[in-house]
């Protein structure tokens, strides 16, 4: 069960715009943008948007670890720039329930002094949620405004809020329109452009082209460089379709559990065919009852099951919707093929259908997954041999026709890599938009926007990583992931002397502890070698007043040099001298 | 220069079948095929004929290390199953020059005692540069038959070698036939099917359907699950001189230093445009340099200029082709993006072209490589935008082409990960082969043929990872490795603790030393409570014979769960205990 928790719900009618207002240097008043991340790596999305002393943030998202960031859970903006302008935030506002775009908030709302938050009732069910799970009892301190209907409009200060209609993988996806005095934002978060079997979007953007100019796209460009034909909604939905219904036995469905949307078609369809349905995995669970709690997924009461009930049925009438499709090592599709999993061995008649794509760093893993599961069985079904799943975002003409369609004064592409970005740009200006107002900014780069137009500046705030590590929030610096790499590469050795600072001599045979390294019982040799290394170091050159820095440095220098000339390996060494 | 390195050429007749044969349980002698590897992960290449007392032994590859084989450089074949066969060996046959395919053989080859060494010129030239690399003055060692023509034959024993053309990336690719008394195998190597603009293939295979029966067709089945359109040479090759011709400064392509089929060309139509060409990259020059000296690749004296030279020339007489195009950290086009190449700054007039495919696992670092780029430089072309790669591997279509054409009466698909493997089993079914005759093999299976037709067997000879890391063969263990991966994930704290064994006590406060693990110098109140944790744990417990290993595991687990507690990270915790 999803806790039910009692919010304060906060009006927006209460908060009164600041009046101690900075202005321009011609007296005038500006709107900044601040992307926090989402500019240069993908996931960390925060923007700022700051007009005198208001300000309205959108989003704050999780960025998950690169692979040289060993060790790491994920990383958050950093949000130094925002120290001592707390009081300034009027509100958070939130496109939708993703992790890239929510993930971030327990810690970062925290920080803030919980400023009012803004969402579609998904969006905030998914924060509330993430918040009991950061710090059980907590989300009684979110304040939550939510958007009832997607023509709600809210006040903060001199910003207007308001919110328009986008397709994404998962309900209640909102586009947010931000208006300033002197500039219109109009960001549409993730989106993509659902069309209808002739082609045409199901959503018509024209009336955006009809807001307060000059008007400012921020649009998430992530498939700027995708030219190739997507399969369309009804050919996914009709394969999944065909697969659902001809499954000779078992069919276990992996997929991403943020797919909210799918998982909710899957349940319906299945259902119709008399099928019972299992959920397994955490985020999967969750994420469902969440939903369906808010009636977003309806099902009938006995069709949803547990996964240590799908033996009490026939197999053909089971289907499993399971996360681990990237696979990753704890999920349960990896945990079936591992064996380690309670209730599910697969069956040479199972189905297993792989419903994702593919995000890039884990193909991988992808392919270990797949290996497994074609071993264990004969139906294995993914993307590249059926058209099964459909991107939630919009690819390279989708993106043309967006700003055909709103006709921005101002493009900025935003949310993806930075050649995404730039290609984004190149678009825009193929579409005929003048080259200086269409920009693309880094991490924490200001734009800005007063009378005169919009321009990116050269100021910069600082967006430093900020990683999360166990219970650690921006303890992990980069000395600490240089050790991690460096011992990850060729491991270490500690080299322990103790000394007698009277007799001036060892007190014994300098100890010497690896790992990661070389197997010292296969070695002994060059651990005699070494040791008689360290002994040379020592010999007659130990005074009463021994200098530890001296020593220590041509332990690190000579026995580093000795080990790499004899391996080509490089651990690191650790002298430690201990003086009775 | 390639090093001019005599070698004694062996002639193949000299080689005088062993008498001592080994024959089946029916009291005739079978063919047994080993894959040694490239069924379950791919490039650690090689493939055992044993037929009684007379082996061949095609390819000798090596691996790339997957993400958590950290520090490793390569993985090789083990070949524990040859040991004490050395004198059964009568030749290692070698498809083409690249790594995957020949980047073990100097190791190996060492390893069982120089058997011949068949190929054709510039494989057998790869080899000896590698083996060169490997040990200087050592190419001497080698045994080489060089194939001179593609109709060449070789008698071993009772086996017979042939050859037949086949395209791939690398100029002297060949496909070979192993001809046997049981079975006849047929085996491309790495291939793909060249097509003209009619879409008919430019080599005709279906002379192999005449090969005395059963035939085994052993089929690199890399491309088994592409299905995408694929582009043809004569697009790519049209893309890539508009290219060079309209470049308006610089042009830099980065692409692997394995294409050598592609790089010749490059260089062939960049002279017709009078252009001057540096190759930069260690393996780049090296490659080009062995193609030149067999005249592979012709280009005029002056053509091909050092990479320092570039500045005497106008920025659009440049064409540069660069290793990186990967976004391998020490290659030259990330090196170009970091600023630490000598000779190259990128400029906004550049053009920078990648022309390779991605390698599953590089997907970050192309990334970031491209990021990298747009950057500094206002014309990026890659794959994702324009056709200018065609890839050298056969795609489904090709390998169902192949199938019919040879009508082979067995089918085993080699040389890919499993599920591509087991895809390209189905395609064989498909086109109408008997389920018993497509089988799919895993490292170190037998498959056997005898006069009753072929089978896998349950036997299975030693595949396990056999690791290089700097100087060391196969000294890395599993146990080694995961210290790695321990290491890198949560970093270690050494625990030391000195004791005075006459006093019962300890000496003084123990000391800890960490490293990936926290910032010590930010965390001196966790410091201090591990301390005390430790002193508590010998407080009033030692005795003059002291259980060392006692106090360790205490060690090892209060303080690593007392850790994880406070931080939610298991850093390895190393005890050491010092007796004074």
């Amino acid at each position: 069960m999803v806790p039910k928790i009692a919010t304060r719900r906060i009006q927006p009618k209460k908060i009164v715009p600041n009046p101690n207002q900075k202005k321009n240097d011609r007296g005038e008043k500006k709107l900044r943008i601040i992307p926090l991340g989402g500019q240069q790596e993908v996931g960390r999305n925060m923007t700022v948007f700051e007009f005198g002393n208001d300000i309205v943030i959108l989003d704050m998202g999780l960025q998950f670890p690169e692979e040289d960031m060993h060790g790491i859970d994920y990383i958050i903006p950093n949000v130094s720039y925002l120290k001592g302008k707390e009081k300034n935030i009027r509100a958070v506002v939130f496109s939708h329930g993703h992790l890239d775009h929510i993930g971030a908030a327990p810690i970062l709302l925290e920080k803030l002094g919980y400023p009012p938050i803004v969402g579609r009732p998904l969006t905030l069910a998914m924060i509330k949620h993430r918040q009991e799970d950061y710090k059980p009892n907590t989300s009684k301190r979110l304040k939550t405004i939510m958007v009832k209907k997607v023509t709600d409009q809210f006040k903060f200060g001199e910003l207007t809020i308001k919110f328009f209609q986008v397709e994404h993988s998962i309900m209640d996806a909102v586009g947010v329109i931000i208006q300033s005095p002197t500039a219109t934002i109009l960001h549409p978060g993730d989106w993509t452009l659902e069309k209808d079997t002739k082609g045409k979007p199901t959503v018509d953007y024209t009336d955006l082209a009809k807001l307060k100019r000059p008007t400012v796209l921020m649009l998430e460009s992530l498939g700027s460089t995708d030219v190739r034909p997507s399969t369309d909604y009804e050919r996914m939905h009709k394969n999944l379709i065909k697969i659902i219904t001809e499954a000779p036995g078992r069919l276990i469905i992996g997929t991403f559990a943020s797919q909210i949307e799918r998982i909710g078609w899957i349940i319906t369809e299945a259902e119709k065919l008399g099928k019972k349905i299992a959920l397994d995995g955490y985020s999967m669970k969750i994420n469902i009852e969440i939903a369906r709690e808010l009636g977003y997924i309806k099902a009938k009461k006995d069709t949803l099951i547990k996964v240590n009930e799908i033996e009490k049925y026939p197999d053909n009438k089971i289907v499993v919707i399971a996360t681990g499709a990237q696979g990753e090592d704890t999920a349960v599709l990896s945990r079936i093929i591992a064996g380690s999993h309670r209730f599910i061995r697969l069956k040479k008649s199972d189905t297993v259908v792989l419903s994702s794509s593919i995000i890039p760093g884990n193909e991988n893993s992808i392919q270990r997954l797949k290996d497994g599961l074609y071993r264990e069985c004969n139906n294995v079904i993914h993307g590249e041999i059926m058209d099964i799943h459909v991107s939630g975002h919009a690819d390279r003409q989708d993106i043309a026709h967006m700003i055909k369609t709103i006709k921005p004064d101002y493009f900025l592409p935003v949310y993806a890599y930075h050649y995404m970005l730039k290609e984004a740009a190149k678009l825009a200006r193929e579409t005929g938009m003048p080259e200086k107002n269409v920009f693309v900014l880094d991490d924490g780069q200001v734009a800005e926007f007063d009378r005169a137009g919009g321009r990116p500046t050269s100021q910069k705030v600082p967006t430093d990583h900020v990683f999360v590590d166990g219970l650690g929030v921006g303890d992990i610096s980069n000395i600490v992931l240089r050790d991690r790499q460096m011992m990850a590469e060729d491991g270490m050795i500690v080299v322990i002397a103790t000394i007698d600072t009277k007799k001036c001599d060892l007190v014994q045979n300098p100890d010497l502890i690896s790992r990661g390294f070389i197997y010292l019982k296969e070695n002994k040799t060059l651990i005699e070698e070494t040791r008689n290394r360290v002994k040379k170091i020592f010999k007659g050159n130990i005074k009463t007043d021994i200098d530890d820095n001296y020593f220590k440095n041509k332990i690190r220098n000579d026995i580093g040099e000795f080990l790499y000339q004899k391996t080509k390996r490089r651990p690191m060494v650790l002298p430690v001298i201990i003086k009775v």
